[in-house]
């Protein structure tokens, strides 16, 4: 736990998750707000250019850069599991991996941590052959990188035995059960969508590293980074309001890696 | 020219065009032959396990790798034409590249070229704009790479102002005109198909720095890299007779990079 | 020519543009205001799920359902002229046409006439082979469908010469050189973009079958369509307004064909 | 049962599962073998031009056509389950039926069945929401069509349900278990790989009802159909002794629909 004042946070998002013609989420107003960009590397969204103009912006703006890997599924935005085999899902993500960090070098950065998208985010807190794959493609690409992801969850186990670094994210958004997992959505409690215990919650847990779960019970989760939303003009301005509270609380707010 | 016994000669084609369950050509058999394997990159053909096995099994044989570069069309096999963006297309020549170098980092070896293929590849001959783009991506990722390609295009033109090694690269199995440049597919004498005919022209331009024309003139070129293919078995033996030949011929084969 | 006040005019707009995720344009809005729908058939937009509840939503309309072939070309939205063989584009537009008007079908409805898109567009107003392989697909699958497309370009011809319908489309914000062609985009006056000047040019184009061409030339031309654009919500608007001052004008909004 | 002598019996395979450049199988000499054709849509394999030359050469032979559907997944060549939502799947088999049955069409025939390709084959065996999806599309699209499946199956049970006509296919080339479905592969006892073991199987399929399962016990199973493979060229060999047996024992080869 940080104590107030002398705590450091990350805030996270989704960024460039347009293709070609289409746009998602506002990259511009986010790279205002987060200190960690979750880029889409291609293949549930993230065309090259998108991926070189966020890229560019994210350097300027001295927000660190992360891999945001998924399926192959851009016409399910990466949202549905695919059975993928280990080798397969390892090589797909190495290609993603390399082809944005190649795009971020250019620009003057780097990739510096890797972030699951959707289905696989999800897949991978149990999945234990497909969370290997994925560490299998980091660590050899390159052992320096840090992967971020849900406290306790295999990927983030398996992650740390192969000597990557881990990051935990919690978020403020999102119900908790009495063990600090996610209450699973359309269920009762998954989501909290009043912004002003959205924030709330945000600086519990970037303060005093607690979250209240859906029974009542508090729960100890440390995250070192929060992971905000900005696909609507609503998430955006909520986004900057945690951002302001977190500031306001005396956290300062930077890149855990990069 | 190189005078005979004491010149070195590169052979390059293309490997790793297959697809997911598809496969095209030999690519064992080619990595026997050649030492310099053109390798896919995804946007013609090219799926990642078969770019790792591809790069991987080009290290072990100390075949060089190059990026084969393609406008995005998979059901088109990179062989047509697309008018795409110049900033588009230097975006995707950044991913592919970058894609590609990544993955063979982590196989031991690395990216040491670039070739587009197809009609990116006939396109600029001419296209100033596509050229520049290619060399645009080429440049902002590595300086040090070396763009192979059709001698007086204006390609290795454009790659050469901008300071980047080039290398031009001969068809043993092509007709080629009095000035020098290859006569269109569809035109008589466009393709030689006798053996014996490809693997002397091979020797002769290897050695000598000349090919005879489709009008009987001795045309000068002096490839530094010898262009064969391995789609059928056929093109596999003949491949291994014209790097049989060269060597008869008194010529290193080397790679010209890597 | 029609009489003012006696006269039938179609609206025809882009629908359906949107792909998995991602949306484009109001499609509901623009259901309300044309009465001919350009439906995206998935090779430039337009996913499965959205055609099928584009062409219910039309049905319901009852507006007319046309299919908006494309290039194959999610990345470039269809915008890139690629350079297809014609039995390979015959075959593609045959595919999104069928595949679109089994949907319609099931919806209660049918395809009634085909558009081509963006740069397949701009291409058959001259190309020949590609104009023919358009006309072969749409004539191979049903000799009762209506073609939309420029007057006086070389698709409408071709489909005229082959027995189709054929039917002419006027554009209201798009500049008129004194031949009756489009100024080209990026050339001075390509674009009207004054509202009450793109209302007035429907008007008389409907009415009078008139446009005043950039050298102030009165240039005649006769549309049975009008286009209308609807991907931002000042175009809904426009749109709106155009077909407000259409009906004010005493012309009946009625499909040329379905 | 059938009598022996007085029966029929259809045989079927995949066809047209290339895509542009690559090719997977002898589809012509499948077509001398088989009385139905599983034809690729376009999702897992099978370009339009593809698709439109097998409709041809299947309408020629006298073959039925059948809508070979899968998952959106050419790199995975539609093997890998997908997650995929009921009314997404449902709409992407539609518009794969829809966009078949229009090539077929144009070529003289029409889809007369419809066959779930790899990982979607063996999801709707179990997966009800998924077979649903499937069932849903099919009798939307049009009630006479056939699914043809593995007896025993959700996919038929919930196709008869829904009024539908089903097929049971037998695999000659596969292991049974004492209840009849499949042996797993990966599993001993999955594959039966000599040639002799599998005629002689397919003709008691044919004959009398009846396959050995792995553990000796007779299983009865009549299939209106059986399935080969044409992806080598002992594949398509065997084939064609599959059906010479079966004529010998004589049984009439004769698609079941179309």
């Amino acid at each position: 736990m940080s104590a107030p004042g002398t705590g450091c946070i990350d805030l996270n998002a989704d960024l460039g998750e347009g293709f070609g013609v289409w746009r998602l989420g506002d990259d511009d107003a986010l790279l205002e707000v987060v200190t960690s960009a979750n880029v889409a590397c291609g293949f549930h969204a993230g065309d090259p250019v998108t991926m070189r103009r966020v890229c560019g912006a994210a350097v300027a703006a001295g927000v660190s850069v992360g891999a945001q890997v998924s399926y192959r599924d851009l016409a399910g935005f990466g949202r549905r599991f695919v059975d993928v085999a280990p080798d397969e899902l390892a090589a797909d993500v190495l290609y993603q991996l390399a082809a944005l960090d190649g795009i971020a070098r250019t620009a003057g950065g780097r990739v510096s941590y890797v972030k699951p998208h959707g289905a696989l985010y999800n897949a991978v807190v149990h999945h234990e052959a497909q969370a290997r794959a994925v560490v299998d493609a980091v660590a050899g690409y390159d052992p320096g990188l840090a992967v971020l992801g849900l406290p306790g969850s295999v990927l983030l186990r398996t992650a740390a035995a192969a000597g990557l670094r881990t990051v935990g994210e919690g978020f403020a958004d999102r119900g908790y059960t009495a063990e600090g997992t996610l209450v699973p959505r359309g269920t009762a409690g998954a989501v909290v969508s009043e912004p002003a215990a959205v924030i709330e919650r945000a600086v519990r847990m970037a303060t005093d590293g607690v979250v209240t779960a859906v029974d009542g019970t508090e729960v100890r989760m440390e995250p070192v980074s929060i992971c905000v939303h900005g696909d609507t003009p609503g998430a955006v301005q909520l986004a900057r309001s945690v951002r302001a509270a977190l500031e306001a609380a005396g956290l300062v707010l930077a890149p855990f890696a990069g």
